[in-house]
């Protein structure tokens, strides 16, 4: 199961009741805050989220309105207490980026982690234990003004265990515990793997976000078949198409039609302009590709589970 | 007239309802905002301040929940097309201190002016046209857990003019005027100089900032008659005034006492630790040393005018 809050979502200028890009995943008492802008904090708090619980940020860039907020929150974890450490992931240039904000909050009590995601994305459990073993996060290139990524955060769901072929081939009962959770097991001296004894993956949960971003294959790709993509539309008007694409962003539109190609089961519009008053105005214009897309506001949050799950 | 708005009044930890420390003197189209904790930005929007008119960022000191607003506002800045320059000034260390804050912030199209208040005072004039002639900024030493300063802005008031002296002396009506905003005129090859056509000085406007500080004679000397003292009210209850003393803090009645032995005229609690959720709760204690004490709350406003100005 897991939980999505949008915790800010203005670019550039915060605004009483919109703050500046962050967003939050959490899963049981693990958690990746997904950018930190001024003001994260205090939209945490507002939208009763504890990022005590923070394993992760990872940043999307490093422009001001998406890591400000880092130092004030660096504090804040020290003040309240914390000791495990804190990994900090983003696209090239994370060192430098973060050298400034480590020099403002001073010494800590616990470790800040720079690290690159592998290629391959990183299994969070072989870092962080208390994450499921499924949990996996990726980052992909987006097209923005500076070196940028995007995060796809995956939770994989094996097949059912199937207990007749468990039995078929001889393993014992006090033994399916462990090929249920991915091991190997050795049964008359020779192995017996997972696949053996699981049916097809079933469905597990996908969830992607953009950051700052123009429409691009890379993002599309990523997004395929996301139960939930939080996108970037910075622009309201179908005539600032061009203008999205040049500054790197994109319009409401363009990410109604990019959440279609790829075929996301929810769309969530996020890091509106300070032009942009009203951004239901201009929801239908993303509607026209997506009709499910939604305002992201602040605070807004949502459940994922299992598809299965729902249905019981 | 100058007005003076509370824009945070939390310590530490910045709370939904409660932004960290900043205040703003207004006096026409300039101001000084003094320090700017995270959030500042959003606090001033929220209270309808417009931070472009700041000429100058007075930091009382360099802790975090008192600067870490300044890499996000110089860029607001720059995006709402600032061009006048920006002077910022503090106690020791403080090129030091904003040399993170620069890094991150970036090349602006404006200019950052660091700069030490002179021993004297600042006649904010001789640096920024537009301020009254007679606008002062002064730094005290204040008793922190490290250097820090409190700033008392003054804005002095002349005599009346006098006209039968200016006659006696024979000074042309055409000249009344340059004597009344504090030159020197020659009449017959004899100089006549403003004092000799002014009644005495009368009552000004005297603001004072206290920043984090434990009581200390030197917040009691500068506070000495001010219209309007905003002081530091960390702690609440009496008990913890052996711990306010330690941390650099006062609590609501050490404040209170202050106030009372500096004879101000108005007291503006603020700084409050996130252990008090209601500061009226403790506002008795600081009311038993000076009655009129208020407690300060984001948004907090109030226009100061020459005495007899009240009178019409």
């Amino acid at each position: 199961m897991i939980d999505i809050t949008l915790l800010g979502t203005a670019a550039l200028l915060p605004l009483p009741h919109r703050a500046l890009s962050a967003a939050i995943l959490s899963c049981g008492r693990h958690a990746i805050l997904f950018d930190c802008g001024e003001g994260t904090q205090t939209a945490a708090r507002r939208a009763h989220v504890n990022l005590m619980r923070a394993d992760m940020i990872a940043l999307t860039h490093y422009h001001g309105d998406h890591i400000f907020g880092l130092p004030g929150l660096l504090q804040t974890l020290d003040v309240m207490g914390r000791k495990k450490p804190l990994y900090l992931t983003g696209p090239e240039g994370l060192r430098q980026a973060l050298s400034p904000i480590f020099a403002l909050a001073g010494v800590m009590g616990y470790e800040l982690k720079p690290m690159d995601l592998p290629m391959e994305g990183l299994r969070l459990a072989a870092l962080i234990p208390g994450w499921p073993e499924t949990a996996r996060l990726c980052a992909f290139g987006t097209r923005h003004r500076v070196p940028s990524q995007g995060y796809v955060f995956t939770l994989d769901r094996p097949g059912r265990f199937q207990p007749e072929r468990a039995r078929e081939l001889g393993v014992p009962q006090r033994l399916w515990g462990r090929l249920q959770s991915g091991e190997t097991v050795w049964v008359g001296g020779g192995p017996v793997m997972p696949p053996q004894v699981m049916g097809p993956a079933r469905k597990g949960i996908k969830v992607v976000f953009s950051g700052d971003t123009a429409a691009c294959s890379a993002l599309e790709r990523a997004a395929e078949g996301a139960d939930l993509l939080i996108a970037d539309a910075t622009y309201g008007e179908n005539e600032q198409q061009e203008l999205a694409c040049q500054y790197g962003h994109m319009n409401f539109a363009q990410a109604g039609r990019l959440a279609q190609s790829a075929r996301v089961k929810r769309l969530w519009l996020t890091h509106y302009s300070q032009m942009i008053d009203r951004p239901e105005a201009y929801l239908d214009h993303a509607r026209s590709g997506f009709p499910e897309a939604v305002c992201g506001q602040d605070g807004m949050s949502v459940t994922l589970q299992f598809e299965e799950d729902y249905e019981r």
